[in-house]
């Protein structure tokens, strides 16, 4: 009998495959909206801000929780590399994660309704668009062919059907769009009200501003480059930690031949943050990224980078090399990118070689 | 009391700076439907087949129609750059316009409802992007930023905010999808029913496969690349036509920092074509596809190409050069290639520059 009532509800999608980060400061109320979504799933919290404080997690959920403390005695002297006071934080939970595949949230963010006023259940939407495969190399009319009832169009090469695997699948935001600063200071009032009903992959060679705050990945393919930099306490800048992300991660998935995809699913972003703190937060963002994006689109690396560790450390002697001249600060945030990797790789050992019974290494 | 009645109804947009190029074989039964939308405009018939045949066009509607003995004597032996039996020959109503801007459409595509049951007006749409600018540069998350309650989003550099003028607006189609013969085949009942309420551009660099069932451009900016090859009668490949012209308008494009957008508006396509006669007509594409996108993909011209017609000449060198090898079909249609411009700029002579009373020209 069990097994049958097992049969007739089947498990949620990668169960057991999949984290939730959530960066917080607060006690996460917002997960009462999400139960029948994320209950059974592992939640990674990463507390930012006052390790003292106590966060209250609703009952029922599984999760660890890291506040500032923790990932001091874990990483070290090596703990630099994880920004403070910034939701940049929120990497340090990638990087302890031991899943294949992780949905990053923020704790503002709500349930979405999609236009039949249906529910949206954003992981399950995520979980595909990362199962399926993207097509970086050819621009597909109808959108995503994986989808139900798409296809390729007239003139879509078939050698390229079979599409890469997908690294990133980017979800967007109804009511508060992700504005800067100066534009929401120009318009408080936007709303974002279009439900756009598509999933597609950004092309190879596009780059894209990445947003964290509902935002999935496949860990084994990109997880090291998903680095939020240095942010927040005692940083110049804030607010560019996934953008600068975006910026590493899609320069390295065109290298690597994997796929990024941005739309479905929407979640509720319920509160815009502060224009005039953020204004603070950007506005050397706003300047450093008229030179960072034209660097960012002609960087190029070398055959030989051939994982992501290795990617990410050249583009890290890039971007000292090339945008130190900009302002010291890359020159600390190119270090930080090796520090990264050295934790990472740290806290992720290569998984050890079988021996076979014949002597050789599987 | 004339003048406040005009005030109130507004003049359809562009009325006086758009053409609708038609081709058909048939009555133009299916313009009772557009009417309302069409009848304001100007309309360019392009007659296909059998030259005796009359075609019948609903009453009301300003037209010119060109059957082929009126391309033979207009264009005297360049007249072979225009394919017959082929709806191909809708080109030649792009190069007898007189106007700035030209929308093709099928004589099979309906105007098709959006999804709260309204008739979507398909032309002030494609009108609609065309007008507003495009953003190849840089992906925009939220899709296209000058669409009503939308923006750039947060890591969008400002420098790229102004856009470039949109040399071309690409529609898409409900109910029956633009698929090739063998999808056609394998999947005979896929209707298209998801409305994607979305502009976008497509980036630079990325091509992509354009559909000419719905289609508007802009023919002072693209109007001598939108040549829709050689096809149909005497040719040994359809269906390629306005495949080929949307490679080399994008490369052009790209080239010349001009933007194409693709998505809405959508037409409500009727009826699927033969999949077996469209086999037969693509079958030699389908190979030739995956030599000739890779070409496009790497195609680069040189600075001094500063007009349409220098890019698409040097083009034409390109296809003799490099797609002869792939088949001799490609030579030939390199030559139509300059056989086009030099008809189109025998029509359409350069403007007679301005005598200042001054003697310098304007």
């Amino acid at each position: 009998m069990a097994a049958a009532a097992d049969h007739a509800k089947p498990a949620p999608p990668l169960k057991d495959e999949l984290d939730i980060v959530i960066p917080t400061i607060r006690n996460l109320d917002f997960l009462e909206m999400w139960r029948p979504f994320f209950e059974p799933y592992h939640l990674i919290i990463v507390q930012d801000g006052d390790p003292s404080k106590t966060i209250k997690v609703p009952e029922g959920f599984d999760y660890e929780l890291y506040n500032r403390n923790d990932i001091n005695k874990m990483l070290g002297p090596k703990a630099s590399c994880i920004s403070f006071k910034d939701s940049a934080c929120r990497c340090f939970g990638y990087m302890v994660s031991k899943k294949k595949y992780v949905y990053t949230i923020d704790d503002d963010c709500f349930v979405a309704n999609d236009p039949s006023g249906k529910s949206i259940n954003a992981l399950e939407q995520h979980i595909k668009n990362l199962l399926a495969p993207s097509t970086p190399f050819f621009f597909n009319t109808l959108y995503d062919p994986f989808a139900d009832g798409a296809d390729f169009v007239r003139g879509y090469p078939f050698s390229l059907r079979e599409g890469v695997p997908t690294a990133v699948s980017h979800g967007l935001w109804l009511n508060i769009p992700d504005y800067d600063a100066p534009t929401q200071l120009v318009k408080p009032l936007e709303r974002n009200q279009r439900y756009v009903d598509a999933v597609m992959t950004i092309p190879k060679g596009t780059l894209f501003p990445m947003c964290g705050m509902n935002l999935a990945f496949d860990r084994e393919l990109i997880g090291p480059a998903m680095y939020f930099g240095l942010m927040g306490d005692g940083q110049p800048i804030g607010r560019y930690d996934d953008m600068w992300a975006g910026w590493c991660v899609k320069v390295i998935c065109d290298h690597l031949g994997l796929g990024v995809k941005t739309g479905l699913p929407y979640i509720w972003h319920s509160k815009a943050s502060n224009p005039f703190v953020n204004l603070r937060k950007e506005y050397k963002g706003i300047f450093w990224q008229e030179e960072i994006i034209p660097f960012f689109q002609s960087a190029t690396l070398p055959k030989d980078c051939t994982t992501v560790q290795k990617c990410y450390i050249e583009l890290s002697k890039q971007v000292k090399e090339k945008l130190s001249k900009v302002d010291p600060y890359f020159d600390k945030l190119a270090d930080a990118m090796v520090t990264w990797i050295e934790a990472w790789d740290e806290l992720n050992p290569p998984k050890p070689l079988l021996k076979l019974s014949n002597g050789t290494a599987k």
